[in-house]
């Protein structure tokens, strides 16, 4: 990955990262994106899915989406990922920290207007969310494709910050009967909830049951 | 709520709403934001912990932070917040859509000089995350609450985003025999990890034990 002031590690360096192992690693094991970019100096930050392909993240929207069509102008943007992984509780207030995996990306985004690279893109970021589901639904057609904008963002610098294990107190503060250490955090699927008006042949996929083995 | 152009909820405003309470209740059961803002046009979306009180966010860092330094100047910055609720399978891929609580707000951050007022501000930041916390712990020395800069964003304008419930089909993609439904996600604590240099008399209180219940 290239390195410029922009995506440098200055803080905490030592939990930092420019391996795009790490950093493809982080992102495709996020949920959402928050995609940052500025409007006569401005900014904006909007959640959204998305998928990953090499170093290109597809977005999807509305056609008429705002956030899509200021993206479209090739303005720089930036994508960041953040998974919360727990909190991290220490003797003082001041070392009290979380455990995360988080990337932030640079670069610009176009829009996709081929057909078929546009509905490539669509199950890119269908698997991403839910693998496996792509090929149980009806595909988009014509008409819903029109409708939707796909951008695709290019990474071009990237970085990765990770923190993980136990609590680092002060060497005196050890002496403290305070409870310390970690509390784990994950996202954890709950009960399905089936659609009321399910077909009578309709059945519950491998993939929704078992999806928290992706978690 | 001020609603102006930068807040007003263009795409599906049935999902969109500018009430102060709905506002703060999202921006409460959030864990992390992920704050936005532009220097010479470049966007930085950084995610950080954060704590509220009214209509004022505050977060903390290292004095040393890029970040914390570029908004204390003073310039626009967007904090967002997101909450993911669920997957919502469709029997069309266009429909497949996501379950959430998202809020965009605007506004500027200041530096909060004010030892007692900073304290208070870490304090509220503390609680946010796990309430109970800051009264068992060692609270911050005067170094230490000089090598954390707390910002102070006062929100401006902003606007929430909610989507609950199941998919919306086509009329016609009803008959298809499809599994659809949604299958709730959510953040849950796992087993508490507690530090291996644990003091004999350390006791595990109960806002940890059961962190569960606040989720």
């Amino acid at each position: 990955m290239n390195i410029t002031e922009r995506s440098e590690v200055r803080r905490l360096p030592k939990r930092g990262s420019h391996d795009e192992a790490i950093i493809h690693r982080i992102l495709d094991a996020g949920f959402i994106a928050h995609i940052g970019f500025c409007v006569d100096g401005q900014p904006f930050v909007i959640p959204t899915l998305y998928g990953r392909s090499e170093n290109a993240l597809f977005v999807h929207g509305s056609a008429a989406s705002r956030m899509l069509r200021q993206l479209d102008k090739g303005i720089p943007a930036c994508v960041t990922v953040t998974i919360v992984d727990g909190l991290v509780l220490a003797r003082s207030a001041f070392h009290h920290s979380m455990n995360y995996r988080s990337v932030v990306a640079f670069g610009t985004a176009r829009k996709i207007e081929d057909a078929a690279k546009k509905t490539e893109a669509l199950r890119v970021v269908s698997e991403h969310l839910i693998a496996g589901r792509w090929d149980d639904v009806r595909e988009p057609n014509e008409k819903e494709l029109k409708g939707t904008t796909v951008l695709e963002f290019t990474i071009e610098e990237a970085s990765a910050k990770v923190r993980t294990g136990p609590p680092v107190d002060d060497e005196e503060d050890y002496g403290l009967p305070v409870w310390a250490g970690v509390l784990p955090l994950m996202m954890t699927p709950g009960e399905v909830v089936p659609d009321e008006q399910l077909h009578p042949e309709a059945e519950l996929a491998g993939y929704v049951r078992d999806y928290g083995k992706r978690l």
